[in-house]
């Protein structure tokens, strides 16, 4: 039974794709295991010409075959294991058996675990993010440019939505680069194999959760990136996308059965409105199109409540963890996701590995829409997401207003002394990850208008906010452009790619001011890794005075004052009302200059300008 | 010892009063009790002139006097007295004895409790609030107009600041007009006496919490009013100010001790940032500020971690409930006070009246910060702040713009879609007062610039949606006016003073168009007043589809379709998605016309209207 022929009314998933063509066994999923996973089950998922037809079998001391499942595609097999905790590592057959065809055998292994310090240690605000679309950022192998039988050949460095060649050996050639500016972790949009026939580069339309996409490198070359950024001290993000699928892949040309993904009369977006999700008076109409419907017509909503896909999403997430010890996740369109699912997903992921971290992608409108999603909020009322972090866009939203706004009683840096107040909202604000921008917005330089000042100011308030900060690619080169169309905020790193005019890896290769920009990113960053106050300490904030905002991150050790200035002149900030927090300190040191200030009773901050000081006694 | 003279720091308590006037024995508070109250305790506020050299006795079935307090002010004694259950209505002496001094009686009640259905009913979801402002509603009883011996004598009809007249028998001639309109709950801006010497008719400035204005009328006037009030089927709000006081108050003019108001080294205005209270990032001092700072510096900041005030002002507002019978609160601003003695207030007032409602002015700045100070919400963790409802400052906010803004993703009826689906911060949203405006900010009519069908489609909204809706005295008049100064959208009622030009209470009074607006209010008023849909049922919203913003009122019994237009232009509604609360209803009934609508598949509304539809079988 071909399932797509069973699905009239889902005609994007149908392709010129032959199914005829696929082997009696033609995969198993995960392809290997491990002994010694908290989680005793395992489903491993089966692939092949009229599979269901088989009888399955399997011995190994400490595993146990606990169920066959047939579903509506007899070209699949769903078998449930049950592994023990005194299962060895070593490998068994699984036999396949059907009466009048040849018996299959597939060889399955469990692996030994790797239980190095730096197999998943979770990206903390202590940390650095940089972000990267790894086929923007450089080309270190040329030969998988282009990779024969893809569905997308071309190469063209010059055509925003073409690929450009950029790969997983072209970031590993600038850990260096990265080490040196002060990044700490690393996160790749998708670096998953999406073979779809346009625009495949942006990542996020997978064919094959368990390969890495070949235009980047290979599974191994993956793992080997991650243990090389864990010897260079960088962690490492990878980027899950739970909510739809590229409907090229091979389990959308063959589903298992038609509720694999949701199913619609006819094809229907979602409404995008996360607040379907949580509003109480909210029509069941409006939640369902929310959450089930598609993202675009060539990326399937995936049905989250249908359990093989459950085991499935989960188990791979789990495996890229222990195969190749990648220390946090981003979740792809939060919102968009069963909340129930994605709770268990959580669990289970945590069950396995304690300190890996994870942070969802909400880009909503407002704090409660955004801390609604997060782990242990208390208005999701008896429900908890699981969700440790979220991307927070509200303090995104309320530096733009502070650096380009004007100061209102809510406006201006009033919005951002407002924004901030509202942590009262999350279990742990800390754990938000904190931007200026990414591969979906408005470049940080353009939104300020490429004011030097701003942004400055911006990047050493998004370098001493709580939560864990993150930067994008060629920020600190003063990357820019406006996101209409999205490409335009997804070029290439001048020196990635051999020939190009520039290399600004280099001092040499980039401008006066584009080294200032770098120098003055890399001061802060290294700072940051030195200070626990920006580290881990608390924050204390002071509601604006002046046109000042004024905050504070502080431990037992150190204090570190920071003051942006959001008037359009000079300001001579008094700062004797922050007793609380200064109180004992009779010097200081600007961080981004170096000096030393004597006189901290009078600081003078010039128009659009974040100090950062480190308080003496 | 005078207080007033030991206060070197608050200089404005210090006027010409001569506290040397006063007799031995002057003001017992509360002058009187009931038997039968839940608390069983009753502390005595007593002042006199050395009062404090007394010796107090009394003797009582089931009066214990538990305690005297002697206080920094030889002129106050607090006196705790213990009221068992057995204690019987009926008088009794208390006695203050002094060596070498003339022995003093005071004769003490218990009354006998009002059990009456009508006391304390609790204004809900089902009832239409008014607001008036005595001053400025009608002069009844031009003799009390100006009452000599009170710090301000002047009247001017004419002056925004000045007394203009008007009175609570101004307020009961016109009760019927309400009761015509269909509004069923009447809130008085405060009408206890301000005995300031400046623009004291707006009432917030407390000169003596047991006394009504006698440019208002009585207590026993009050009372009357209360109680024709409850005849016609009207409830009464009374307006409450426990967060400052007149500082030409006795109380504040002689303090039983410095710490009766809140002092500071020099004077030192709140600095009204409500978000400092719910900070987690918070300063101290910020905190205090707001909590500690005065309103203005002729009101001062009563301090409510003082246990003499807090007896004192639960005392005063539960006797004003059991004197005169009121039906709800309205606690003025309301973030300003201190959150736990406000829990410890709601909780006490609450044992007396389980019926009576109670709703906080909260004007800030979202749905957090106003949900953070509401009974049951879940973010101010491990703290029940006790307050039922709000003033739901950001529904108007919303309204406003689905009216005046133009459409975009969380602009215009998005911006109102999504702040009611903010719903989910509050334990029941349906206790918020929703309202248009007030006598702070400008009038609705001239926030809607005039334009009459906006003014149709948000009084229709205010008059369906979830929540106590409130309106303010001339909004079915068409009163306008911006406030700045707040004094213009407090002008006279026409009509209401002897010898106007036009009576607007008549229907000959008003034009054309204030009939129309009248009859518009009075139509879907005393409607609702039929509709168990809109008094008690749920609501459910849709996201706005195109660019019209529909809800719906429903029980069991009936279903109220709701929706507005924000497009410019007229808009068949398609109305086929809206099935989960359409479903089995064919025809409808255009409440505001009276017109019965044959197809319900598609809706004709006009720009800017709301139509307000009974779903028919």
């Amino acid at each position: 039974m071909k399932l797509k022929l069973t699905i009239p009314f889902c005609f994007t998933l149908i392709s010129g794709y032959l199914m005829a063509q696929i082997p009696a066994l033609d995969k198993v999923e995960p392809a290997f295991w491990w002994a010694g996973m908290k989680n005793r089950k395992l489903q491993l998922l089966v692939h092949g010409q009229n599979i269901a037809g088989s009888t399955v079998s399997l011995h190994y001391p400490g595993v146990k075959l606990a169920a066959v499942h047939k579903v509506e595609n007899a070209n699949y097999l769903f078998i449930d294991l049950e592994i023990s905790a005194a299962a060895k590592p070593g490998k068994f057959p699984i036999s396949f058996k059907k009466a009048g065809g040849k018996d299959l055998v597939y060889n399955y292994e469990l692996m030994q675990r790797n239980h190095s310090a730096q197999w998943a240690q979770g990206v903390t605000n202590k940390d650095l993010i940089y972000l990267i679309m790894p086929d923007r950022f450089s080309n270190g192998d040329p030969k998988n440019d282009v990779v024969p039988g893809m569905r997308e050949t071309g190469l063209s460095h010059d055509s925003m939505y073409s690929r450009h060649g950029g790969d997983l050996q072209g970031i590993i050639n600038h850990l260096d680069y990265l080490k040196n500016l002060g990044v700490t972790a690393i996160w790749l949009t998708p670096e998953i194999e999406n073979d779809e026939p346009h625009a495949s580069y942006h990542g996020y339309a997978v064919t094959n959760y368990y390969k890495v996409d070949p235009r980047y490198g290979t599974n191994e070359l993956y793992k080997t990136f991650v243990a090389k950024c864990h010897e260079k001290g960088l962690k490492v993000i990878k980027d899950l996308v739970h909510n739809h699928a590229g409907t090229e892949g091979w389990i959308l040309q063959d589903m298992p059965m038609k509720s694999w993904v949701h199913q619609w009369p006819k094809y229907t977006n979602s409404n995008f409105r996360d607040a379907a999700v949580m509003d109480p008076h909210g029509a069941a109409a409006d939640k369902k199109q929310m959450l089930d419907g598609w993202f675009d017509r060539s990326m399937a909503d995936i049905n989250q409540n249908n359990p093989y896909v459950q085991n499935y999403l989960t188990q791979n997430h789990i495996w890229w963890v222990e195969y190749a010890g990648v220390d946090g996740f981003r979740l792809d369109t939060y919102p968009y996701n069963d909340p129930a699912y994605m709770a268990d997903w959580a669990r289970k992921v945590k069950a396995e590995f304690p300190h890996l971290s994870i942070f969802g992608e909400t880009l909503v409108w407002s704090v409660p829409n955004q801390a609604y999603f997060t782990q242990g909020n208390t208005v999701n009322r008896g429900f908890d997401t699981q969700l440790p972090g979220v991307t927070d866009a509200q303090i995104k939203d309320a530096i733009y207003e502070a650096l380009n706004g004007k100061e209102g009683w809510t406006d201006g840096v009033n919005r951002l002394y407002n924004i901030v107040a509202q942590d009262f909202m999350y279990q742990d604000p800390t754990r938000n990850t904190i931007f200026l921008d990414n591969h979906d917005m408005s470049r940080f330089y353009s939104m300020v208008k490429e004011d030097f000042t701003k942004y400055k100011a911006g990047m050493a308030m998004l370098l001493t906010m709580r939560g864990v900060p993150q930067m994008y690619y060629g920020d600190e080169i003063l990357m820019k452009n406006y996101s209409d169309p999205d490409g335009k905020v997804r070029e290439d790193f001048p020196g990635g790619w051999a020939g190009d005019k520039k290399d600004k890896f280099t001092e040499a290769g980039r401008s006066k001011q584009e080294n200032e920009a770098f120098d003055f990113v890399r001061t802060l960053a290294n700072y940051r890794k030195t200070s626990t106050a920006l580290q881990t300490g608390k924050m204390m904030q002071y509601i604006p005075r002046q046109g000042v905002y004024t905050y504070f991150r502080y431990d037992a050790k150190s204090t570190v004052m920071i003051a942006y200035n959001g008037n359009d002149k000079e300001t001579m900030l008094d700062t004797g009302y922050f007793t609380e927090r200064m109180a004992g300190f009779t010097s200081g040191v600007d961080v981004l200059t170096g000096k030393n200030l004597t006189n901290l009773k009078q600081v003078i901050i010039p128009a659009k300008t974040t100090i950062v000081i480190e308080l003496k006694k």
